[in-house]
């Protein structure tokens, strides 16, 4: 049995779970993270709102984070990364680097919680003309309008009567190798697309989509609430370009329900822009020699039956460093994590 | 500190990961199953593999009810049921009926996972002729037949020449009450189109969807290959009506990309049924007087960032009892709920 401490990597919502579930056990948790701050995405990106329940993200994942804080058992390090670890099993020496400071910690086992990056829509479907207008915006951009309670056209400031949102963004595209869907992006549009309705309730809000994935509860919790409640518009189609003319954006594509082309302006278009490994993810899985599953993320064993565990003994996965994942599945495996982690120690 | 065992209710996936990990943790466990077996819907409904990962459903939950049934720390109640609870937090007192017979067991925190009922296609969607028609079959009863290495004409038990599956029957529609997306049905209709193929490489193989959710990595892992590898044809379109004619099924509705009607003969037609709270999921709540969400499932608190915790000091919920859950939910959902419910015992 090691008494040394568990390290989990990266402080978002996986990796708060893990920590809190680690420290609730009864044991010692260190939590390193390469920002000066925790919360992860949510916080870094400025989300306005939970999805599926729209509490305020900055308050729930506060709370997240004073459980963690304030916890005696966790000993957390921000503005740091590891960069090497020595020994295995049962006691793995890890070195946390903090600018130009190192230091060597001594742990029992590890939980990867590095989750994901969001995909840059101007690296190759720069077809959307991401960088070239002002008011084609992503997913994050919305989100942080969102915060501050406002939602304009970039260019001008002034409200728009036509927003749109184009899903499947840098996600179901071989083209670009992101062959996955990312899974949490039909439900975020759906819940950004009611907020704006919400602060603009004479705006046009369509959102464009492949397949409208809204699995389990979030079909009427957010599918149904935004087309019955917030009169949100789905097309189900495919946008191959966007152009300007005037002041607006024209959207032109295809419906594919009604089967015929179409050509749209609108005011604004927010990008649903999908999940990609993190820089961090790549790096832990060199650092711990982790092998990738197929698209680039940390791969665990045990196919569906063993969702936190990878071949390297005592080093656990949680969130979306191994896939695309949503909040719920991010919580689970951190708690999951944190079980399977400190029963190691225990052995080892 | 309590010393008393965790009780699991449930032998499922997410009722043995729970089970498991308590015992990982040092922990006693005591898990109760009110059929005569461990491994639930799998191993009930007789799946021949799992989703996403094609492997042998027996052998695979095999491996995790061994595990359990293996360790010294879990004792296994089958053929019984929960029927009453006194006590509370830390200091339950738990009857437990076995036929005749009853005990009583002192406990110090509760997992319910009691899982799901498949949706009955006779009930309340008689359109489909489930009850009519030998030739139209449920995603169980095809599993059945895969799990024999066979995919027959039920009537003649003749080799089909054609085979079509039918999304979200008793899923995503008001008229039956049941509004939520039951996650999983995409994905295993997916699945067992490609084992259809593997055995009849000649057949003809649809897919009717609505939205095909299949997120994450099964995009490409079962969707993509679906079509590639074994050449499933997938059609968005909404089937109202199966008749017979000679020794056909005759499917009738509207292909929504094509904006046309459609009236296919098929040999055999597979109702994809989605998932309902159990019985024993809604006696539970009653035993444990758990309040129910909006949909049926048991509640949790704390939205998205709490998904096992519910509102009674000492009870957690994982798997498909708080609402439709994969393979990959319930396992994480049922590590997560060991480790809170591990945590609560030491306090409590």
């Amino acid at each position: 049995m090691s008494d040394n401490p568990i390290l989990v990597i990266g402080g978002g919502p996986a990796g708060l779970a893990a920590a809190k579930g680690i420290a609730d056990l009864g044991r010692k948790a260190v939590l390193v993270e390469k920002e000066e701050y925790l919360g992860g995405t949510p916080i870094k990106e400025k989300y306005a709102a939970l999805t599926p329940d729209f509490r305020d993200a900055e308050e729930a994942m506060g709370e997240m984070i004073k459980a963690v804080t304030d916890d005696g058992n966790v000993e957390v390090i921000t503005n740091s990364t590891v960069t090497s670890v020595e020994g295995s099993a049962g006691n793995m020496k890890v070195s946390v680097q903090n600018g130009g400071s190192g230091k060597t910690i001594d742990v029992s086992s590890v939980i990867v919680s590095t989750g994901f990056d969001h995909f840059d829509p101007g690296e190759e479907t720069q077809v959307y003309g991401y960088y070239e207008y002002d008011d084609v915006i992503t997913l994050t951009d919305a989100e942080k309008m969102l915060k501050e309670h406002k939602f304009v056209k970039p260019s001008s400031g002034e409200a728009p009567e036509s927003v749109c949102f184009i899903q499947c963004v840098g996600s179901r595209d071989r083209q670009i190798g992101n062959q996955w869907c990312s899974k949490v992006c039909c439900g975020i549009a759906s819940k950004d697309a009611m907020e704006i309705k919400q602060i603009l309730p004479d705006a046009k809000v369509f959102v464009f989509y492949i397949d409208l994935r809204a699995y389990g509860c979030w079909e009427d919790d957010l599918y149904w609430k935004a087309q019955e409640e917030y009169k949100v518009n789905y097309i189900k189609g495919i946008v191959t370009e966007i152009t300007k003319q005037g002041d607006k954006l024209i959207v032109k594509g295809e419906d594919t329900t009604m089967g015929r082309p179409m050509e749209i302006p609108m005011d604004v278009v927010v990008l649903s822009t999908g999940m990609e490994p993190s820089e961090g993810t790549k790096e832990m899985a060199g650092v711990f020699n982790l092998p990738l599953e197929s698209h680039g993320y940390i791969g665990t064993i045990g196919g569906p039956l063993n969702t936190v565990e990878t071949s390297v003994p005592g080093v656990f996965v949680a969130g979306a460093s191994t896939g695309p994942a949503d909040l719920e599945d991010s919580v689970s495996m951190g708690g999951n994590a944190a079980m399977k982690a400190c029963a190691f120690a225990m052995k080892n």
